[in-house]
């Protein structure tokens, strides 16, 4: 069995949101797990590559939602979010997407798509006590992942990151195949490539 | 006959260069033909967006340049010209390749794309007695040409940049398909399904 591929998400990227409906069944197509990843675009874009928030950059952030727009359609999405809305709230799925994988690593994934789906196509905040009822919802004890949001959810996030940096993923989605990244939902056909052909 | 789309690129992208290479046998697939547009990152990305020059940007210039490594490869192109070093001369070419096109219409892509193989393939400075050159090579007048790159061609570009942004340009490649925005290089793929399809 070879190893994992890594997959890197926002939950408040929609692209992060098209990758994940898709990753799975990528990697498996050639033979793969997958290991999912929350990461933080507010530390990676706007502390560590000293950029703006995406959708408030000139030009870029127009580009962005109506190519966002683009994708959900493609897909057969209705997005009930307005991407040039202020994003909602996230911060606790993404500290609770940690303690969930090490203490629920069975169904942390069904967790955060549900997660996913609650906040792109339900307008859903993913605020401590929504996500701990989802996690509830599936057999989670939803007090013990509502205290970790607060705790060991929170010091886990922020060593995920760090590492997330170290290895040098700053978007979402970000795909990292042995080690060669691939950086954008536009490249999962170029991740798919990859794992054809082991590199061109 | 429908109305040709529209390629921007700056010589100083690789991506631009990568694109530039495939962008009129993807039109001429659909029956389209191609107008291409030179613009100035450094107008677009450094002042209207705010951002800093890409492969300064950190995390992201290395993936760039990795990821420009790896389409090279992709290609078969062997780059002489290290993606982490200082950008070479452009600016020349970026001003007579409005002189070109309007003057001599029929011939400013092969002049565009001996600069671009020089600049990327040969480690050649785009200035203007080598571009004026160049040009003459193909039969232009060459002392007509260095003239116009601080005449004509100068405010050429300069209107060429201004509407490019007033179209919402802010990279390089960029591709307007009957007004449709196309990012990047990864998006050809995307640009070909939307021609072919007449949009999703």
């Amino acid at each position: 069995m070879q190893p994992p591929i890594h997959f890197y998400f926002d939950f408040l990227s929609p692209f992060g949101y098209f990758a994940a409906r898709q990753i799975d069944d990528l990697a498996r197509r050639h033979g793969r797990g997958c290991d999912w990843h929350a990461m933080l675009l507010g530390v990676s874009v706007l502390k560590v590559m000293g950029l703006k928030p995406l959708l408030d950059t000139p030009l870029k952030g127009d580009y962005l939602a109506r190519d966002a727009a683009r994708h959900a359609r493609r897909e057969g999405l209705a997005l009930a979010r307005p991407l040039h809305a202020p994003p909602g709230i996230t911060l606790p799925a993404a500290r609770a997407f940690p303690w969930l994988k090490r203490h629920h690593p069975d169904i942390y994934k069904p967790i955060a798509r549900a997660l996913l789906d609650a906040y792109w196509l339900e307008r859903r905040d993913l605020d401590a006590d929504f996500v701990a009822g989802t996690a509830g919802r599936f057999g989670v004890d939803a007090a013990a992942c509502r205290a970790a949001i607060d705790g060991e959810g929170r010091e886990l996030l922020r060593a995920a990151v760090d590492e997330s940096l170290a290895k040098g993923v700053f978007g979402s989605p970000f795909i990292l195949i042995d080690g060669e990244p691939f950086w954008g939902v536009e490249t999962l056909g170029l991740a798919e490539d990859w794992l054809r052909t082991g590199g061109w």
